[in-house]
């Protein structure tokens, strides 16, 4: 997964452009069924408006003897993103108000966005804008801003054997940040591939798009088919350090929610989770109260709790692989959870049935051996009256998921439970 | 208000007679709209009936030198409330049963009554009584106990633009006791001054009557109308020490219950909410299973709770203006969240509304500033879903309720908001 | 009681077998109304058998001397329960095989029993295990399974004014075991004289048999009837030390388990409240899901927490005659807190009614003395609006069942409430 996010870590990237393209066009060789979809600038999406297409050639800042002091060749997040075009000279004062730098963190440059304000703009070192000490400057900012283009996006869909979808979600618009969200893309990328190998109950559903417009753009196409998500997840900062963060759906009691706290209950790993908060990644737009979609967040730690947030300082060598691995087997075991939760019936629900003639029972009675995967199947036995599932059977008994599926399917096979 | 607590101290109340009229006609100076109402002694008020109507002119104890060791002159609590008329020479033993005193408080007279048992008798200092060392007192109570009187409570309606009530109620038969309840009267009265003056939604009905009987009657004659009640507080020691103690209604979960400890929570002074508890003062009445009204009750430090609790030390020194125009501000607040809690509908649910072309979100986007009041409008629209009011909103977000107020009015200004 | 627990304790019980039948011929000495159910081996019950029934008449192991070193004619637990006949010489491997001691505890005969899979053994002292130092032993166990024996089990019926029931069970299989089980014996033998002694709201049955395939078999033939049953007890363990412990139900919140918690809560002995777990004593039959009886588990310190359990330990030394005879009272108070428990009508309840003219009330007001039972008065008045039982009553207002009962038959008797 490394070697993915090297190599899309050089793109410069927005909600629109070239960038993207080029992303999902790597994402394609890992992916071929991958779908790219191209929404023309302009197009209305709910209460919004697809944009002017946004690309960007060259973006400097000259002293007088012309050397470049601010260049965007050097690093993608020297510039504004959605910079308009501008170039001539500009006297310091001028060019100060357009300038963007982190006084508490002088060596990292910030990153910065006027989507939807027309604006321009230059993000540098504090230490470097403290040396501009020149009284004027050219600027030149080679941008377009193109309203006949348009915005793109990649989907994938796994059919399974039923309609109901698992949606996984997650942005590709930020320029040479690893973390935020090379990390993201990549373990949905491997994450996909495992679960195109595999037989699939639910369709899986993965959309790759820009922050916010995207997912209101996705969201505007499918108003009608939107009903058939009964899990998702928004996947982001996967590669950097520290436990898990879910943040739960605003639904807060929805199976994804109770899914993903199970899971990492079982996993080892620290984690925490996390309520409902109006503000994030795009699950806002999937929880939005017209939608409520079953809809959380996996991170590790949060946007805006670490000091390398949305800095040039979230690069390549912040994410380590190990943790991006541990991410992405995280997410296996959420689908598993998913896939293999089940509200079971006893078929023998009065008196317990038999163990021991069915080879489920230890033999020689009255001392205590044995007698955890025992209590495993007479809790799965108990609560399997076919209004409980197991992910409540985990959480009243506290078991360990996978503990429950393997008594589940031994009792299955025993033809004591069935699934409703 | 400590004027209006001042000039009512040294009436004699009791829960019929003519210290209450008296009150009520001051009360009448503060708000020219105030009924007075009678109600005839021996009329039946639900399991109860009106008491013959008491008044006293004097009562004394005198030794053998004709010289008066107690003396109703002297202060009010020295007769036991509702004392039948007496005169004549006791032995020092006889009178020693009709006399309360506090050996543990021996400066302070306490407040004692016998409403609904014939009986009379005298209060004072411990230190007095141990010096009652003759063999014989005449004692005299120039009282009087009219079957054909007549119960005096006040009321005053504030029309709303609609009918549901908010209902305000405090006692008003305590004699020269300051905290016990001339500061709840001063409350309720400044604060009727203040509705008054404003426009309302809801309809206010402050009733000042006697405790206990008042209540009673005020509930038999407006059985038919007590149901446009949709939330009350009594108002009572108001006046003193200590941080705010909000007492639940039988309800617990009531809306008013739910104001009062939200107010409370954003007040910034210390406080304390309790559970229902069939003892206290007029909410027994209000809150009794029939009518099972939500009305709560408002006091600072509780009764029984402070050592001045109905003794002569509950006085005007006792009651600090700074507390009792603490308590009014707090009264205002609550009326004020009553007034302005609304069940909202976002109007633009699915997905997120575009804040930013409403002039509703900063401008530069991947910093963190100002997110504060982002967050309150992005909690209001989240959770506006047509099933939460503005409560259920400032509870799940953790907000204070002056904030969303101020959000509901500008996302509702922009369109996006309406109640429902 | 511990008259009763001495008489039995020598006799070898099983979960068939005349050890049952002289057990239960011994309680009908205390209970002539007992009814013994014999049935037959071979029968279904529910998912299982009635299993053949088990007699053992003598059992050892000789060495080359002839002597015995292992004699069940020393002790009822030295035979594996339900070992198949056995005669011949073996050596002392194929003799290990077959043996049970614990290392731990090397001076404690183990219990062990093989119901359902044909085997043989023999218990013994680690100590005892150690010294078996020669080639080879003579082995003889003098058993008979005869499949056209039966099981037998014990009831008891004491018709109450309604056909409503409360079950109590206890297994009676153990051999040679005090606490486990003749404790839950003699509770339950006693507490059924104290109830046929008084007038009774509910029918209480009792049922003696042998653990699971008892409680399977009496489940199998009354399904039509358990319907009935609104209150359950499972009694064991009550002789030792320790607090109570009491074994919710599969519901969780049923009756009884509010009413037992109840009761704990106001007896004063130390106590603990545990959830509902699928493993345990026969409340794992009536509580399966099929049948989901209200029914929990009362115990001193439970099974496999004191080292004595199912030792040879666990004898007449280990059940205090006072321990038992706290079990006794606690049943007897859980019992009676079900006949009494009633929801109540306030008669009364537009406002509070008059308590002191129906001499229910102190008289000089003003003090707060006496205020404990006016405030039980009131409280019941206050929740009794026909939805809240006086369980309810006592949680809510945290009061002991026992004052509550006191309360309601004075209210009762003022006119002032009625059971639904």
């Amino acid at each position: 997964m490394h070697a993915l996010m090297a190599r899309l870590f050089p793109i410069c990237r927005s909600i629109t452009g070239n960038g993207v393209r080029e992303t999902l066009a790597v994402l394609r060789e890992y992916l071929p069924a991958l779908q790219v979809h191209e929404v023309p600038s302009g197009t209305p999406a709910l209460d919004w408006t697809v944009p002017a297409e946004w690309n960007i050639r060259d973006a400097w800042v000259k002293n007088a003897a012309g050397e470049r002091v601010i260049d965007f060749q050097q690093h993608n997040l020297h510039v504004l993103q959605y910079s308009t075009p501008v170039h001539g000279w500009f006297s310091r004062r001028e060019l100060d108000e357009h300038l963007f730098s982190l006084p508490e963190q002088p060596d990292l440059i910030p990153y910065r966005t006027s989507y939807y304000q027309a604006s321009w703009g230059f993000c540098l070192r504090h230490h470097q804008r403290e040396q501009l000490r020149e009284e004027h400057y050219e600027v030149c900012i080679d941008s377009t801003l193109d309203a006949s283009g348009s915005l793109t996006y990649g989907e994938l869909v796994l059919p399974g054997a039923s309609e109901e979808e698992v949606l996984l979600s997650c942005h590709c618009c930020h320029p040479s940040l690893a973390n935020d969200n090379l990390s993201g893309l990549a373990v949905a990328v491997f994450l996909a591939q495992a679960l195109a190998r595999q037989p699939r109950r639910y369709t899986y559903r993965f959309v790759f798009g820009p922050g916010t417009i995207g997912s209101l753009v996705w969201l505007s196409r499918h108003r009608e088919t939107v009903g058939r998500i009964r899990h998702g997840l928004v996947l982001t900062l996967l590669g950097g350090p520290g436990g898990f963060t879910y943040k739960q759906s605003r639904r807060a009691t929805a199976d994804i929610d109770r899914t993903v706290a199970l899971v990492l209950r079982d996993f080892g790993a620290e984690y925490e989770v996390r309520p409902w908060l109006p503000y994030g990644y795009d699950e806002r737009q999937y929880c939005s109260p017209g939608f409520n979609l079953p809809v959380g967040c996996l991170s590790r730690t949060p946007f805006g709790e670490f000091a390398e947030y949305h800095t040039s300082a979230d690069n390549l060598s912040f994410v380590r692989p190990e943790q991006v691995a541990e991410s992405l087997r995280l997410t296996e075991a959420v689908c598993e959870a998913l896939e293999r939760n089940h509200t079971y019936r006893n078929l023998s629900p009065y008196g317990e049935p038999q163990l021991g003639r069915r080879g489920l029972y230890k033999g020689v009675g009255g001392g205590q051996e044995g007698a955890d995967w025992q209590m495993v199947l007479l809790w799965l036995l108990s609560l399997s009256d076919g209004s409980k599932s197991l992910l409540d059977v985990a959480e009243q008994a506290n078991l360990p998921l996978a503990l429950l599926h393997r008594a589940a399917s031994a009792l299955e096979g025993a033809g004591l439970l069935q699934p409703l």
